[in-house]
């Protein structure tokens, strides 16, 4: 049953791609095929639902922001974290240097650019990129992420306004470290190939409250997981956050390679894959089956229904 | 058991009193005696734990923004309203001008005073300040809620910001029919008085999807609710929702008379009273009281123990 | 010589009007044929050059900003002026709210709308319409200077976002006195009906130094005069008065009724007319005008052969 | 004469020392004696007038835009360098972004710092350093202008900010080359070691149109001082640029190394020195012995006895 609402909704998403466009202010991202989709919903209960382009690898790109966040949560602990970024919403768009250079030597939160570089700077002096790799592959329940290449150079070439972000950190004395080791670590966390099934085995770790279904491993705390699943509510879609929580009410992450990364609290996680996206930056076909989902499964965090 | 909890919380908020203050640019409320704190619970059992001064009135203030919001989403519908103000958490002061001017028509979310007034405007034509009021009681399960003339006048008499915030709103075509009608509406909603018992019994009404557990009548649709709820989670704390979210993470409406409206999903409405407030506006004791009572009693929406 | 001059700058104007489009957010501003185009010079030895359409009367809009300046500069001293508002270019839109909510409770400047509100309201508690009227008349050196009422109806039936100025202003604490007053005031001397003849008579009293070069009868200081001149050089173009200042260097004031009026000091008033206006608002016939005949005749401040 | 009126302006201007303080934002200017105050002036006609601290070298900082623009245009031309950075007074502190990230591509204009360094990155490519400086001495008449290795390093180590303005204007595509390059560059024109004498001298120069008085060598063509002089006039000093137009009404470009160097139109050149600054980042001595000498000896651009 849940396959064939999931089939629906795919066919229901798929209407909305001629609206949306693929991004292309990262070349590399460019040759993305508009009207791929897919849909992936892995359940507490094992369940492991599949349709369309699920297969397809695609960047990560901002979605990786959770995995720095709990990784940095998880070894910084709480209050030194957010002595470095706030948890506040923005109301603007996810690269805008705005709110930081007048309103606050803090980011704003750590789903904008400026927060998520700063937050990798607390991982910087700790971690190498490869341990984080096999960190991501755990939490996303995948082997075979690899570092793209081509995106992370692609990535690098154009990458001068987070550049300028980070040096901005840097003059207000919140961003410790060396910034370009930063930058350089940021882009390789946003170029981490993954594929819709990635993303619903990365939303089943943090659905779950952090604790791997198959196995029982915990493999965050239960604190860390209730702080991203709080800031992915609030700010995981961008400047599109707040429409999002209400029609979809879905803890849920977007990045611009196409992807968006949901979990249903106790329930399930949820990949998707379109990388045509709409204004604000979302895939447009995901958005489109998150909403339809929410609806027909009862997945919004206040429907008397969600149980 | 409840009650000692109850107890505790309050005395627990009672130690950041001190790091407060009254507001006063409304001058009748800076009269408030700063050293004041209450406590109510109702549950949906039917429990009803009070401490402190529960009994004490003061003015609803941007609260009312809950009770206007649900009233015009029920009358108009969801697509009318949301043609008007958006969505969006601002991350900006609640009277806050900026983003109004300079980023969009619409206000950025109901929660705002750009975007109560406007939403207030939709009401102006329909109902008297008399039925809103009689709609009001019924929400709170108070009937003894009336007009302070004292707080409303001193509102009406150093309006001046919401009235320049109703003309920005009228020249850019969003608000329709006569601006400082609707500001003398919004004036009086404002100047409810009300105390924590009403704001637990309205926080109640929303907790349970919309319908009065005394006696099963359905007061608002249940998809009015849920929009509600979203926003007084993203946007109903002023400039630090995000931080509330992540800490206490329930649903809640503060007002700078002292007071804080929550609704624990399913489980029970919360109103608090202290008018020392926080450099953003929100109750100080209040706040501390709500971050304690979700610590001990499970009620963040993303606790696991939550149920 | 000089009318041969004058005759070319019209032809070299004239070609500009295409780039052009005649305001419409003020109704009654609308009806203006774009293709009008005229050129007034009065030089300080009693030349009158007049090309075009001179005898056009239209509204005289913002360059009312100069009249009301200079006379509360005259009769409240330049303290008790500068003290509500600043004499800093602001960089935005003449309606821009921005700066005023953000940084300063003062007006950025008395050339823009908020500044200009602020000097109007100097104004209120001395003196009538008519008295300023027949002030105005005196400037311009035109007694044929009147209301145009159905401009200034159609200004108070839109003028919402110049109300919300008023208000924010009044919330601030820096407007005095009745603010829709103040407002009405400043919508009837926008409403001055003009011609090219009246603002190069307007022009030349300033480029005199205040003295009426034709009867010798001081009406305005020198110091006053000085402070409106370099005012008018910083920020009488709107955010074109940068550029406008390089490259033609006259202190001049425009209005979106499409009069610019310029003084060359100690030479000559200009006054132009050409309904078809730039993106900033400047009439952009009448500004190329003004840059032709600051090349031809060597008007810049910084020209080496100015004298 | 003249040497009397200036030992008055030198009085006059020391009683203001108190109000200001020494930059320390730059470890190494903020060394600087706060007392120390000299002026001087260098006429057309060959005076030179020097009082109280006009040896003492200090680096000559942002004075140094107008050496750089002054080249950019000679070389470059007019439309080349204003294809890529506006001529408008922002309104905002020297070193914002608000504008650059929000409003536009380019800078507002060439005397903030970032249109200064976007102005540099046209130089880059042409000439070396040593070429700069070598013109810097000749301009100002002063032999004995070398790099001031202390600060510049000292500018290095804190020049984030400043590297943040270059990524950022790289990624809106309008700084071509290497930006880490021009910001040293930059940095390095900071740090030229000037006084009053060198000030005074740079003044003159451009007051007199371009030619060296001395030997009527023509160092600067008369449309690039122009251009430089009306910059100076609507931008020259930070954000207090309008007020000191309307106040003195000199060319003037000020530094947060304590100088400032003004030009009276075809009359003198004017040097000031005094490291105490007020909070607009001018030096507080010499703001207030130009407006001395503005008023005394007449040299306001719109005072009717300057001739």
């Amino acid at each position: 049953m849940l396959q064939k609402t999931a089939q629906c909704a795919l066919e229901y998403g798929r209407q909305f791609i001629p609206q949306g466009a693929v991004a292309d202010y990262i070349p590399e991202l460019g040759k993305a095929d508009p009207n791929q989709l897919g849909l992936c919903l892995f359940t507490k209960d094992g369940q492991k639902i599949m349709c369309g382009d699920v297969d397809q690898r695609f960047t990560i790109q901002s979605i990786c922001k959770v995995i720095s966040l709990a990784t940095a949560l998880q070894c910084e602990g709480f209050d030194k974290v957010f002595a470095k970024v706030m948890m506040e919403p923005s109301g603007d768009a996810f690269n805008s240097i705005l709110k930081l250079d007048l309103a606050s030597n803090r980011p704003y939160n750590p789903m904008i650019n400026a927060g998520a570089i700063e937050v990798v700077s607390m991982l910087t002096p700790r971690f190498t990129f490869e341990q984080l790799l096999e960190y991501a592959r755990i939490l996303c329940m995948d082997d075979d992420i690899v570092l793209d290449e081509a995106v992370y150079h692609s990535e690098k070439a154009t990458g001068d306004r987070n550049r300028a972000i980070a040096y901005l950190l840097k003059s207000k004395g919140v961003l410790e470290g060396d910034e370009l080791k930063t930058v350089d670590l940021y882009f390789r966390m946003c170029s981490l190939s993954v594929n819709a099934r990635s993303l619903a085995g990365l939303g089943l770790t943090i659905a779950n409250g952090g604790v791997d279904p198959n196995n029982g491993v915990r493999l965050l705390d239960e604190r860390v997981v209730r702080v991203v699943k709080t800031l992915m509510l609030t700010c995981g879609m961008y400047d599109g956050s707040g429409e999002f929580a209400v029609r979809v009410g879905i803890p849920a992450k977007s990045g611009v390679g196409g992807g968006i990364m949901g979990c249903v609290e106790n329930r399930m996680g949820i990949g998707t894959y379109g990388p045509a996206l709409d204004e604000k930056g979302n895939s447009i076909g995901g958005r489109q089956m998150l909403e339809y989902l929410s609806r027909e499964l009862h997945l919004h965090i206040f429907d008397s229904l969600n149980a």
